[in-house]
């Protein structure tokens, strides 16, 4: 049955975010890691999945093992989701992902105890942050027929490939035979301080920023660092070092706009020694599909102009790419309303940051989002990150009312 | 007894070159590793006694592992050494160090063919590189009392320290007790093009740069790639990208003077997530101690205008100094005469590397060297590094007659 008021159920979501946080913990501050398709993240499906079931939820997986857990036990055209992931970035927080789960997980639970055929599920996408294949959003790409056609050969940093991982689970592996829902509605803490400035709980996502990943290979001479002239030199980080600077200068010219080197690898390091190879990683963002293309043009002729200036030669591979998406006004309109009922102000918000919801409305179904503000100045991807508890009640009230709307 | 011309002995030194390349190869590309004070370094050092022990030399180490090879077997106040080391970068050559040390045993084993007790010995320093802890010349520095305080206390990437890797070979530790020799000649690869440019065989060093090492540390905040807008960023690799730019402007300042920035290590690197931390290392050399001076205060300068720009915290800490060294007139009398009476052009240069040879300089041994012709454009510190048989079959006639002249 439907618990009264949406505080109990904020209380359970606020004490499992708890318990997923000691799935993968690393450390004293209370980094969580739970790389896409590893057994952390495996673990945290079991833990949700038991979570599911003692709410009566018949829970299932795919081939690539996203999660389902519907009141019905079966699948039905014209579904209404929600969810998100329980992967995370190395050392990051425990609301990224895990609090979209713990929120459905309220929100259909209340709605099953109303209805018990409602065609309703939580679902937990596999590998959203992509961090550990150099690709993001794995499960519901593999959902909607959208892998990358290297999809299931990249590998991590030790080698294993998306195939050998996902057969290390138990996993046959794409296609998926599973039906595109009506609807999709994902809760995410926001990853940035705007709520948080504008005063407001909960944030009504209208559109996701294009974003597009490389990676930048300088090729130039190893050499001592005590004996080759400053001219002479064809130093491979000095090229790196100059990418960053100029794709600074680029970013600023877009409104909107980012750009990030996040891992930086030297070939053979050694403080007496020039680099010889250096690869870098380059994540790109832009709110508009014209921003998007300039940047994207931007990264592989920066990179052959500084390569160039330092006598290196230079690989610049795309590795990824995802257009700017609007989301559902139809969804938008069932978030807003759900959020006038419950008194709880929301506002209009961009997301910079890729969500399977993308993936979703990419595919053509109705998504929308509901941003949750991030306290500790929106600080994301790390232990810091902070959702409040009232906040989190706000985002289960709205989310169970927007189902609602929706079915 | 000496052999009559000096070929059949730079025929078994290349041959040894090609032995000792066994010992730490790691790949098929003939690349090099052995760390300074590791088991690959010990058996480097093993070989090469053996060898010296064929020869009739008398074998022994001191305190720290250095070790010395004698016609007479006991050492003598005033001895004329000549060696080098048999440590290597990550997948370094197979001439530096080593070099130094198979033409040393020739020029020393023809010697004691002519008289036996002559005051004379081969010398193996420990650990000249320097990248595994993070300073150079260990062994000699231990030899001449001058390590810096915390040396023992260093510590390399996996953790162990100094103290325990001199354990590990069973190893006392400092002090050192052997008396400092009266002269030490070094021979040793160019590690640069300028003898194959001018079409000499061997140089005459005339003075070795000075140098520093640093390491650079920026705290920024780590967060996501894609929600944090471009000007709220304090992101540590830009800063560290800053710091190459801007340094690279201030070494081209110093007439012959050279940065390098070696190795880079984001932590916890991901391509979606703004680097919060980044440690850089370093290496600034200059031929004069002005130029040397206005370098080590550019770094930790350019670092704080740097951070301050990028919003980081900066800490840059001078791991080791070394002043830029004469070496002895004396010596390089005696080598100009060597090479005047083989009949063996040479020229003088001066060294952008630091060697054995510079601590004992100043530690005020009358110290010289020799360099020997780098060919394949003298790329030195990879696999690629080359001496020919020819010159070196020219330095060891050269540092046989050099040696000879200073008894």
């Amino acid at each position: 049955m439907e618990q009264t008021t949406s505080i109990p159920r904020a209380e359970r979501a606020m004490e499992r975010l708890g318990l997923l946080a000691r799935v993968g913990a690393d450390g004293p501050d209370g980094g969580v890691t739970r790389p896409g398709l590893s057994t952390a993240e495996d673990d945290a499906h079991a833990l949700v999945a038991g979570w599911c079931e003692e709410d009566g939820l018949a829970v299932s997986r795919d081939a690539v093992g996203n999660l389902y857990a519907r009141p019905s036990g079966a699948s039905a055209a014209g579904e209404i989701w929600s969810g998100s992931h329980l992967d995370t970035v190395p050392s990051g927080g425990r609301f990224d992902g895990a609090l979209g789960i713990v929120v459905a997980i309220e929100a259909v639970a209340a709605i099953a105890g109303e209805t018990p055929d409602a065609p309703v599920a939580v679902v937990a996408f596999r590998d959203e942050e992509g961090w550990r294949f150099g690709d993001g959003c794995f499960g519901s790409r593999a959902l909607a027929g959208a892998l990358e056609s290297d999809g299931l050969a990249r590998a991590d940093a030790a080698g294993v490939t998306v195939a050998e991982a996902l057969a290390a689970l138990g996993l046959p592996g794409p296609p998926v035979d599973v039906a595109l829902p009506a609807a999709y509605v994902e809760t995410h803490i926001e990853q940035g301080p705007s709520l948080d400035t504008a005063g407001y709980a909960l944030g009504d996502v209208a559109a996701i920023a294009g974003m597009a990943g490389f990676t930048v290979t300088f090729r130039g001479a190893s050499g001592h660092a005590g004996t080759v002239p400053m001219a002479d030199r064809r130093d491979a980080f000095a090229a790196c070092a100059d990418l960053a600077v100029r794709l600074r200068e680029r970013a600023l010219d877009v409104p909107g706009a980012v750009a990030t080197i996040g891992d930086v690898a030297i070939e053979r390091p050694a403080a007496n020694v020039i680099p010889g190879v250096v690869r870098a990683t380059v994540d790109v963002r832009a709110p508009s599909a014209d921003g998007l293309d300039h940047l994207v043009a931007a990264v592989p002729a920066v990179a052959a102009e500084v390569a160039a200036r330092n006598r290196c030669g230079v690989d610049a591979v795309r590795c990824w790419r995802d257009e700017p998406v609007s989301l559902s006004p139809r969804i938008r309109a069932a978030v807003r309303g759900a959020a006038g009922a419950a008194g709880v102000p929301i506002v209009e918000i961009a997301s910079g940051g890729g969500h399977d919801a993308g993936v979703l409305a990419a595919a053509g179904v109705d998504a929308g989002m509901l941003f949750v503000r991030s306290l500790n100045g929106g600080v994301s991807h790390c232990p810091e990150e902070l959702s409040g508890e009232a906040d989190i009640a706000a985002a289960v009230a709205v989310l169970t009312g927007t189902l609602r709307a929706l079915l």
